[in-house]
């Protein structure tokens, strides 16, 4: 119907996509969606690493969207992200919107012992006084996330794009069984558990004096013999993962499938996961793997992609469309 | 020793302790503590439920503290806070604190669906607005909602209170465990767990259609023959514990503890839970529970004070000493 | 004319009113001359007398009015704005505007004694923090209250809505004087005296030391034999008229008409100014008055709605059109 | 007793004094009875009309107090104003308060008429933005203006100044009416009354449609045989006072005397006031009146000085006691 | 084409031009460029010099432009663009641009010595809190003050009017060479030389003591025999052109072409200027040169105007297409 | 002399210094300067690359400096200042200095150009929203730059560290004269020639179509048979001064000493400069030169510490004594 696509001009302008250098492919994905060409703008990192953009076109009046993830290398992304939405701001957009598939930071999101930094809202803060608008982002590490902003923001949830793929594989396993790597992650866990009418159980880990290598424990509920879908909202080095399925292979579970977000992957992640022995790795490029990461897991890794969820989103913001409904919310 | 006495004067003069009409008793302790009066100041309610605050001194270039829980009634109580900081404000008060032992709407603290408030934001924004330069606060629904407030805070836990009596009780019982209600306070149940040297059990329950009526369904580990702490950080209507202790008991639970940090005990809570086979409900005062419902409980309600601890808070706040180190941190 | 109705889809996206709890049959009078829906929303208090809110639609992009009055209920309705005003910005409604017949607080708008607060101040900060863009609303206690605000607002006039009543019933008044109960209240009164080419007086009070009970004292003018225009801009407990009507009457004053913008009639205002030898209480819709309250005053109470003004001014709002030269101004 | 004074170093550094042009007389008579001197500062203003400002010596830390009155030159005083707070935040001032014995804009305070500005708010954001942390000032136009300013401020009282003078000369008066030549500073005239226990009148006038010329009409109330205290916030053109002599002639008044808090006097003012048949002109210092002008008086102008006063209250804010105390409030 | 004149009323609503009272001749021809009326406005100057502004339609939602320079009386013109400002956005504009040809108090940019203001900083602040949405100026005194505001920007160069007349008078100079007045100037300088295709010398001079009075002292490069194109942003007391001049006749220089934006023309300028031997003045009309002024220059003084310029750039920022295209940019 | 010492105390607080990780041996030269240690705090980058910062101590009250300079790796040394000042910040700090010898980005500091951005305004809001009171730094690329922040700040020169050097050596050189090596430095390369008393000369260099690659071109003024003070405020890559020297040796120069504040020494630039026939590199600390680009230039490189200029202004600033007196300004 056309009434819809003629309101969208009336909101907002015409909707122009920048891609920053961390998400090329996905950035072209959207764009190919929306039958659109990724603006043109150089970005360029002068030899004493500062970096400078130039917009190609003005954008003044349009309803501009900066696409950058923030995963590694985190800091270049981040300060690209900003200079990005300081420029479109800066040359008088009607609208910007920072797309950031992966939020960096997210892990630093509360003062839960005294003298520590709260990052996550410093991150929000340098996203509103760069110039954003509106922000969209998925599975954000805590929802309370969405409230260090005072813009408002689409929180997408890759549960969205997962839960097709998991549905489709459900009948061929095996008395399946959720499984939380982590407590924090077990209020979640739960809403994969309804989807796939199956049961769940938690790996309960004791952090040592080293947090940053938390061990996991023990298992509290049932998994013995069971086809095992091992949720996470996304995976960094690893560690949680690794012990995990080594425990659940000593309580006997049955084959792992390994679920999770945001592929971060930092550091030799990518080796000690794809020696695992799980059957699949199920993510989605809220961060593009690099391709000799991705080699190394074979067709065992399967990666849905978030584009075209984002694509629509995208349009619908633009046209003042509701996005809840979409997932019929 | 009378270094650090000296240096509070100096950087930020003296306390002011001002209490709101929603913690009489507690305002008084954390007075006699400090070996201090409460500064008089006039609250009254006009007949169209306007407030209206006078304060009876001058407070330029003072420390002040307004101590004020926002339980029932919750905006009046809100509103009277607000407009107790204001005043302090516009009298041009060198400091002022918001002292709120219990924090309303910390529930609505994310956009967990689409098109609903995140009002814990609000609430901090308008703290903000209305002029406190700082918050001290117990047991925030979430961590995060640190996050909501740029202005720094202390927020405390009651299980620093909790903790001594629970040590104390400990030879007594029998095989115990603990126990989370609810599944998003798994990870602060471990807390309890470790320093009682016990495992850890959850209540798993499934949310209905009606989302004030949550049913809690099974159990995850193990609690037979077994005395429980049940532990969570506030209790409201009470369901979740009704339902928790009837499942607890179901499944063979001996003795059942009640352990939770904000007695909010909306409607008839009292009645519901003074009714339950709990051997004993232990609690603290950072919501004033009213005479008639304490009665409902006799001698198995134990309530464990936050007025010295916060008395050495303030303390510590004005001589500009860590108040991690009071918890070895 | 077609041309301004397509205009304001441009400007602004299309007009969305949502009612509060505190102004039903306004709301609705606006939204039948609208010829709009209010939008489905569900306002929820749960028992902790925390409230909850739910848009049944998105407003991306649209032109949100929340009509709410802050009458009694105080507290909770002001809350329950700003909680609608947040929930609208966090969906990414266009523009906001607070609809606000009649404002709490606008009696504490100046420090005219030391440590008081300026709650006025504080009420407008809190609606602008919460996300409102613009406010509309009725005979502010002091016009100097707009300057509170830094959006823009629309304050119309009651006079606006009772001059048509009064020019009609002006005919069969016997020489009538307009009489002010308060003098901050004159120059306004004047209005009304222009209006309908009268004389003024005022009645002189003096306040007691109990600052809640302003006591009458005297008549400034002439009022002897002649029908009385009492006017004032609004009825909190009634007391100014009670004793206003029995100077009035001590003067030798005819036929009383009590004329007054907003009716608060906190307490028992209702049952001590419907006992008064009045003729005729002239008031408006700003405040929806409690049935059992209205029945008090038998057919002697005229109520003037001011739903269509404001669903006029809404819709100008909208399609960018003045709303001054509404009254030729 | 050297408590107090051991006290205000603590609190805020030392009291700067830093003088404008507009109130070179006034701002000596502080200094010196502070004991202390003016800072040393350069003001230009370069042929392009450009002001400049250099401190002479740094104010690191320092409690600074500009003092500076807005009226003519008006916004070449308010921009000095607001250079010099700029100037002093800039050298990392510890604490700066604005002292404006006559703020500017003050009658542009509201509304009234649609399209118009509120000019006094924007001199109130102007104050802050420049970097002002507290300001001083007396009789607004209207208290509200208080509002705002979100910084906290001391609004002090012509009347402390004036009301000893009055009560002195009261004994030689004949039964003595205190007049205001304005409805809307009938309120504030009602404290004079009271001051020296007499009755009160009101001039009753009526605007033309040229805002510029109000146009006095009666006397509401009664002056005939007496002596008259004809009472205004501040005198600008005369053009009401002149009138309002007229009719208190007409009217039968015995002696006039003229007392007003800000002596504007603009254009021909003096001229024109100076020439009625008034018994004594009393005023204050809030404006330093230009010597020729105070010629034309002759020793009919009373100019009591606010200097004391402010020069106490400027002391009491640095040691952080109470200012209104000073008046038993 | 038709589609840009469409969407331009879809983004932001029609161009409103608001003329202050400082540049009446430019306002005008921008009007007439666009075939638009100036909006009609009052503007009042009170006998206490305070301003008044009242607007005569409605600019709800409207893309407003106020058009005034701020030179001399400088600060008469900038407050009547802030309370311009402030006004439109209280009556509810839709987007507000200060167009602002000649912004004061550039000089003022930096903090070169202690203690003293960078007012220009102020100047930007003070024209954002009024209200713009946006600016539009001709060569700030240093492009950094670009970064002062926070709201965006369209920085025209006076280079883009003068250009064009340069390369017209170009083939009758003899070996033409561009010298800079001032070192700070030296960078645009070359632009200039870029565009004639000349060499660049510098006038090198010394500042005194006396701040307000450099002393040029000699020339780098060659001059002599040539025509001299003497370029400078502005011209204020004339003081290094008169020196300028002089130095450059005493090294050989034959016929001399003065070249500058903003004709400030302070104090006795023009009669220092108009008495040099200079061949032709050539500059803009960013300031209304007066009448009396101009005269003294007869038939040398070329000045080319702006307006075209500027409303074509008004009618892109409307429109929302870009004004860089308009330079190849 | 005690007096000053006892009064820092009762200003801010104590002094406590953070460092961070870029300049570990100036913030060590500070501390011993000041005769306190470095406070201890852990920073520690996860492998997920993303930063953490814990406190070994509460600061509540104190006076807080973070020293760290953001040369290479730039976005890194960026975001960890930020996060050490957020940290700080949420520790209820007194008062929070950034210490920054060297800013980055400081040459994105207008829009020369359409659509690019201002990053060095984006930088300063980053260090105030997180939480900075104050700044410190050394010779910003523009003075303006001072004017992107709204927090007071220390702007000091590196100038005052070189010039003592520079007058040891002035006695050895043959018919000196200092040359810039950019127009743009042309104002600042005079204060070294007035130093010196020797002439001025500059290197006109045209920028190409690739704005990483100036090219120099020509002198203007005369440097034959000279020793030559080549100057700048910082080397980047070294382009302009390879080029600069290469044409200063063409024209005859005689020794070359090049003299610059900031060695950024980007990329290779340390091997290109080292290669230079240059008799030495006299330059400071402000970003600390790794050890091997160090020993490329022998003994020909002469690094002059700021550590003791910094130590000094930093106790003034705590004190609240002047820093501009320490030059005698």
């Amino acid at each position: 119907m056309s009434t819809p696509n003629m309101q969208h001009d009336l909101l907002y302008g015409n909707i122009k996509l920048y891609a920053g250098t961390a998400s090329p492919d996905l950035s072209q994905e959207i764009a190919d969606f929306l039958e659109l060409k990724l603006c043109g703008r150089d970005i360029i990192e002068f030899p004493n690493e500062n970096l400078f953009v130039r917009l190609h076109k003005s954008v003044r009046g349009q309803d501009c969207y900066v696409i950058q993830s923030t995963a590694s290398p985190v800091h270049h992304n981040l300060m690209e992200l900003l200079i990005l939405i300081q420029t479109l701001k800066l040359d008088s957009a009607g609208r910007i919107t920072a797309v950031v598939p992966y939020l960096c930071y997210g892990r630093s999101d509360k003062k839960d012992k005294p003298r520590v930094p709260i990052t996550a809202r410093l991150v929000a803060d340098m996203v509103q006084i760069a110039g954003a608008d509106r922000y969209m982002t998925f599975d954000l590490h805590a929802g309370q996330i969405q409230g260090f902003f005072s813009i408002p923001g689409d929180v997408l949830r890759g549960f969205q794009i997962l839960k097709d793929y998991l549905l489709e594989i459900a009948p061929s396993l095996n008395q399946p069984v959720v499984v939380t790597a982590d407590l924090g992650f077990a209020k979640k866990g739960r809403v994969y558990a309804d989807l796939m009418h199956t049961g769940l159980a938690f790996i309960e880990k004791k952090r040592t004096a080293d947090i940053r290598n938390p061990q996991s424990m023990t298992i509290i509920g049932d998994v013995k013999g069971r086809d095992v879908i091992l949720v996470d909202d996304e995976v960094n080095t690893g560690g949680s993962m690794v012990h995990g399925v080594e425990i659940l292979k000593e309580h006997g579970a049955r084959d792992i499938y390994m679920v999770f977000v945001h592929p971060v992957l930092s550091g030799d992640a990518a080796e000690r996961l794809s020696a695992l022995p799980v059957k699949q790795y199920i993510t989605t490029n809220t961060i593009q793997i690099p391709k000799e990461k991705k080699n190394l897991f074979g067709d065992r890794l399967k990666i849905l992609s978030i584009g075209t969820l984002l694509a629509r989103v995208i349009r619908r913001a633009n046209e003042g469309r509701s996005v809840g409904e979409m997932f019929n919310e």
